[in-house]
């Protein structure tokens, strides 16, 4: 658990997994394969069928932990007193999430196949729909969700975006991403504590 | 020019483009073949290949007629005086444009296959740029580029999501996005006239 990985079936599993999010990101998850993938490696087909077997199982995987990380969030912000607070918390953890993430979260919200996918995972889907209310209920009403997915999906694409002026500072990024978040769902940064 | 559209010819063109966007919407553009949209309209293979040889023109013929409202639109909110006023007129064109074709715009700004599309399309990207630069130009700096992407991406997927309370009333999603738009671009709505 933890350390260092040195197991090579560790080594290999994770280089497919990256190689995938990298390919979903360029290609679209329809339009990536398991021969790509294994080509892109220089792997055989049969070292990547000792991990998975479909793409399905693989878009899995990476999902995993994201979903673990969003469950989490989601969690500790419904857990906060008051609606506008917790819409708040909702927020800057995804912000952070999606810097993270940057490469998988544009893909995660924008892909056909990703919401194809999750369909047939309703446990996931519930969970980005518990995500969206935290940031809806600031507002009763259609004025409130439609803020919501302006917000969510708005911050998930801005992410992946290059800003040169950025540079390598993500955490500006990051806080340009929570500044607006805010500003649509009408919420005043909360006072330096 | 204009008026019922008779022609046998015309008539299978549209089909095919409705069922390709259609398709896109679903499964993504890498994840839709010529196949697959031949065979959902009963059509065989070289019905299809007679308009469209390839899935880049089909994706073409459909992005065409968009590009050409988005063009009209950053032509015509180019021309306005004031940066507030120049971002205002690009956002309320593009909620409405997203509104008439809600199918479609998603797919247009979330699918990776469309984003490797326009990289050979210097023209269309350079539409977008300008696009995402009149409701950038409210604010100077990383804040007004953060802010533009997160509108523009956050209206092309938020105009495709259902809202039951809205119904078939999408005049009320499309006063939303403006609202929303306008709150996360800090412009203020302009006074009836």
């Amino acid at each position: 658990m933890g350390g260092p990985v040195s197991r090579p079936v560790e080594g290999t599993r994770q280089r497919l997994l990256t190689a995938a999010v990298e390919s979903f990101h360029r290609h679209s998850v329809a339009g990536t394969s398991l021969q790509m993938i294994s080509d892109d490696l220089g792997l055989t087909k049969s070292a990547i069928y000792h991990h998975f077997r479909t793409r399905d199982e693989l878009l899995e995987a990476i999902l995993e932990p994201v979903m673990a990380d969003l469950a989490r969030l989601v969690a500790a912000a419904e857990s906060v007193r008051g609606a506008r607070a917790r819409a708040d918390a909702m927020l800057t953890g995804f912000a952070a999430l999606a810097v993270t993430r940057r490469t998988l979260i544009p893909v995660l919200t924008g892909d056909p196949g990703v919401a194809d996918f999750l369909r047939g995972r309703p446990d996931w889907s519930a969970l980005v729909q518990r995500q969206l209310a935290l940031l809806a209920d600031v507002e009763p009403g259609l004025g409130g969700q439609v803020k919501a997915a302006v917000v969510m999906a708005g911050i998930s694409a801005a992410v992946g975006v290059d800003y040169p002026e950025a540079g390598d500072d993500l955490a500006r990024v990051q806080d340009e991403l929570v500044t607006a978040g805010r500003r649509t769902l009408g919420l005043r940064a909360p006072r330096e504590t």
